[in-house]
């Protein structure tokens, strides 16, 4: 589907519509089903619906300090039906593409900036890691050369909420002591919204760092990269045509959409505005509407 | 002076040119009077006999971390002889642009990254702080939204060994909240070096985050930026045509003298080797040596 501007549904019609044509719903969490810790309205009505219709859900989050197992405490919590099999996290992107397509070696480890959720993602797939929230392997000493450990062979950072100059200074030399060592990030989100609109800092914001530093790109996990869909066609037969992807951001949902070749709905209950979304903006949703509450004019069943 | 290509001193002529060419000489530090905590060979002999020959000696260093006083009891350590109003670092240029040139009011107060020896210099200029070494004010609350503080009128980024979590989303938030806030930094090393030739993450990389995430450039107040001059020639009276710098970097050193219009000389005691100079580069050096200790065949009169 190519549109030159969004469509904003406004009849029962046009939401019935949009459910006919689209057989996999890909949505993103914050902004669309939770704000922080409370449930957005509509989420778990409109979800339920859909699974009521034979409709196929995928939740896709690069919020990286979760398991997919605490996720799905999460939903539960917000009353949203979910899996684990359904839960698509930059944590477990991460874990996957290192496991799977980089098919890193028993004997090699992986630097982690990033808290205990991706560790545990990590350790899952059988990869073993390092630095993290291990206390041993944050302190820093003027002697304390990582080009004398080669068996570290990539560096993940991610979100950490407890990052400090030890761990910085030990991924950058990590990647500059060895050019073989890979470079990778969960996500590339520079900023995350807590309460009263106070934007905190993201994992695009700590990799910058790096990135600056090193003169070098990390391979990037998170929307709007291919490698999140990639992981998703790996365990799940979608049909890109078919697919929709709804999500809060032009920048990382919508985009990620546009990469991934799908269907794509920009909801604004989350971060952006009606003002973001211009006709001439680089990035152009196929739909628009104020939130997932706005499915209920389809009834409950 | 304008070549096209650096000039290699050897015999005792080529440096009784460029002693007799001089009246006012900054010497970089690191990598140049010392490296670490060791001298360089031939740094206090060479001080000296410019003094005797009525050289003018000034010191400009991008180390933020020491006020200008501990700077004085380091380069008596190292043999070199040096008073409190030859030294010029980062740290106290930048006291004196938020002093002298901003002119901040006594009202207002500058956030911090950075260490004592920068808070140093700023309450020496009678500046007001917040953040910094304060263990009190860098801890991070979600409630805490610094848009409540409007008194913070400058956001100064600084190496910081102890950067945390809290301190970056502090300053991010005082730049992000209040547009008006000066976003300011010492200095833009993006490393600097400790021993074997292992680099730690300089202020260059700790402002990459806040620079890359609010799409803002920080005004800087170490070398290359002719800030840092503006403050020599504030309290020196000098003739630029009659001046040399002598430094171990192309990118801060001998940029700096290029854009004061001074001429510059390219010591490889330091960071840079004889491969960095190249004559098709963009910074090109007028002289080229080994080290300070070239200028001995000079004698010591």
């Amino acid at each position: 589907m190519l549109r030159s501007s969004p469509f904003f549904p406004t009849t029962v019609e046009d939401y019935r519509k949009i459910v006919d044509d689209y057989d996999t719903w890909l949505f993103d969490c914050d902004g669309v089903i939770w704000k922080g810790n409370t449930p957005i309205q509509g989420a778990a009505e409109v979800s339920q619906f859909l699974r009521s219709r034979g409709k196929r859900i995928i939740f896709v989050t690069n919020n990286p300090t979760h398991s997919r197992a605490t996720f799905k405490k999460k939903f539960a919590a917000m009353g949203v039906e979910a899996s684990v099999d359904e839960i698509f996290s930059s944590a477990y992107a991460s874990a996957v593409y290192i496991s799977s397509v980089m098919k890193l070696p028993k004997d090699k480890k992986v630097y982690v900036i990033g808290m205990s959720g991706i560790e545990e993602e990590l350790r899952e797939q059988g990869i073993t890691t390092c630095g993290g929230t291990d206390p041993s392997d944050n302190i820093l000493e003027p002697i304390d050369n990582p080009a004398h450990d080669p068996s570290v062979a990539a560096v993940l950072c991610s979100y950490d909420s407890s990052i400090n100059y030890a761990k910085l200074s030990k991924a950058f030399q990590y990647l500059t002591c060895n050019p073989d060592c890979a470079f990778l990030c969960s996500d590339e989100d520079l900023t995350y919204p807590v309460e009263d609109g106070v934007l905190f800092l993201g994992t695009g914001a700590l990799t910058a760092m790096m990135r600056y530093s090193l003169g070098r790109e990390p391979v990037n996990f998170g929307k709007p990269s291919r490698t999140m869909f990639e992981s998703i066609i790996a365990k799940h037969d979608i049909n890109p045509s078919r697919t929709i992807m709804i999500g809060d951001r032009l920048d990382a949902d919508v985009a990620f959409g546009k990469n991934c070749g799908v269907a794509t709905m920009l909801v604004l209950s989350g971060l952006a505005s009606l003002a973001d979304v211009s006709e001439v903006g680089p990035i152009v949703p196929d739909f628009v509407t104020e939130g997932l509450s706005d499915f209920c004019v389809l009834g409950s069943t």
